[in-house]
């Protein structure tokens, strides 16, 4: 059996999920907490590789010892995230584990994600929204909402999201399913919300980037199934900055 | 006429509202950011001195140039706010500015000041929370809800606050007139609102940790009158840590 944990975690002082060379990551500090706590060299494999900048609210791992592939703990369940989270700095915060079969995989049995993107409409910025949310510095209005939502009811649907990508991408396919995507508003938070079976890189912050140009007149909102099939990243709009998204929910 | 200005801001980084000798202070950036856009040395009066780590909703301050002690400006009123933050760090931000008369006083003028400390009562740390509530560490349930509400409703009123001031406070009078206290939940957050028309030193963290130690069966939330009356600072419960603490609405 494999470990498998949920965890949130404030991306503002992190290079990202995964190691890198230089640089504080998510996985890395999973790794040695998850290396003290079980007194073995442990690896620790991800759902999604998310950008420096970037949160979860619920992100998923699976940890096993890096000789055996499995892990062996005489720990009750229950008692591992509190366990965890005492290795842990407190920007990351494990809530919750449970034991899953040796083939499981956090990103590959993903059945689908949901991200999220929120964006701060208030006239003056909010200090307690600092590194966690796009100030757009003007606000936008109930009809800019619905032509938001209206953009956002065509990404919905299995199409090739090239136009959606970052440049210099490389994947296999470029063909996603977007289950469900919307915008909400709530004071002064407007809220991107999409659902895929896998995203592109910079997927989402590029839908967010395209939803904003509509929402300034600037795209015309029945122009996304246009943009779409163009598969051409110039047609979509800028990549919105990493602070305002959260990876929200993982389904398997 | 003097500037009257509404703020709010994130205490994590600042050594407190006063300028001090040493760190950042919430006044010190007010006076060098009025100065860039006045064009002139200017005095920044607060309605309060709150602590390093204390967080603001809602701090109010006076703005006069030193020499004249008014404040002359053809900015029109409405644009001042979004004036000042261009020249402010992104953890304050000036949400309203009104001319007040000369002899108005931001601190001596307030009516009642209101402040609320929050509490994390989640089992696992919230990363989102980070030093913007006091992480419990433990769940309250309703009935220990119900008991600090009495505590807290024992504190209204006009008393010697003496067992609720921190040793060493220097004051010319120890009376405050408490006009609301009360504690809510919400989800994971547990919230301790109280207003009065003045405030001791470190008043409301010491409540704070009074209405822990009640919530926790250590002290009875009918001896709150008592410990009021034995003007004691040893009476009371501990002093809660100041990432809970918000000044959230100054009345004049």
């Amino acid at each position: 059996m494999k470990l498998l944990i949920k965890l949130s975690y404030l991306g503002e002082n992190f290079c990202g999920y995964q190691v890198q060379s230089e640089g504080r990551s998510v996985q890395g500090e999973l790794t040695r907490a998850a290396a003290e706590l079980f007194g073995a060299r442990c690896d620790i494999t991800g759902c999604s590789r998310t950008d420096s900048g970037v949160h979860a609210n619920c992100f998923c791992a699976t940890v096993s010892e890096r000789e055996s592939g499995k892990l062996d703990t005489s720990l009750p369940l229950e008692r591992i995230p509190r366990a965890l989270n005492a290795h842990l700095p407190d920007d990351i915060s494990v809530f919750s584990a449970e034991w899953v079969d040796d083939g499981f995989h956090p990103r590959y049995d993903v059945r689908y994600k949901e991200y999220i993107y929120r964006i701060y409409v208030g006239q003056n910025r909010d200090p307690f929204e600092r590194g966690r949310s796009l100030f757009l510095g003007r606000d936008i209005d109930a009809d800019s909402l619905d032509r938001m939502n209206l953009a956002a009811s065509q990404m919905v649907g299995k199409h090739d999201f090239t136009s959606f990508m970052a440049c210099g991408s490389n994947v296999c396919s470029t063909v996603r399913e977007v289950i469900y995507a919307d915008v909400t508003r709530e004071r002064n938070i407007v809220t991107f919300r999409v659902a895929a079976d896998g995203f592109l890189y910079n997927m989402v912050r590029i839908m967010t980037g395209t939803l904003l140009s509509v929402a300034q007149g600037k795209t015309d909102p029945y122009a996304i199934s246009e943009i779409i099939e163009a598969k051409d990243r110039n047609r979509a709009g800028m990549t919105a900055p990493p602070e305002g998204l959260y990876l929200n929910k993982v389904e398997y």
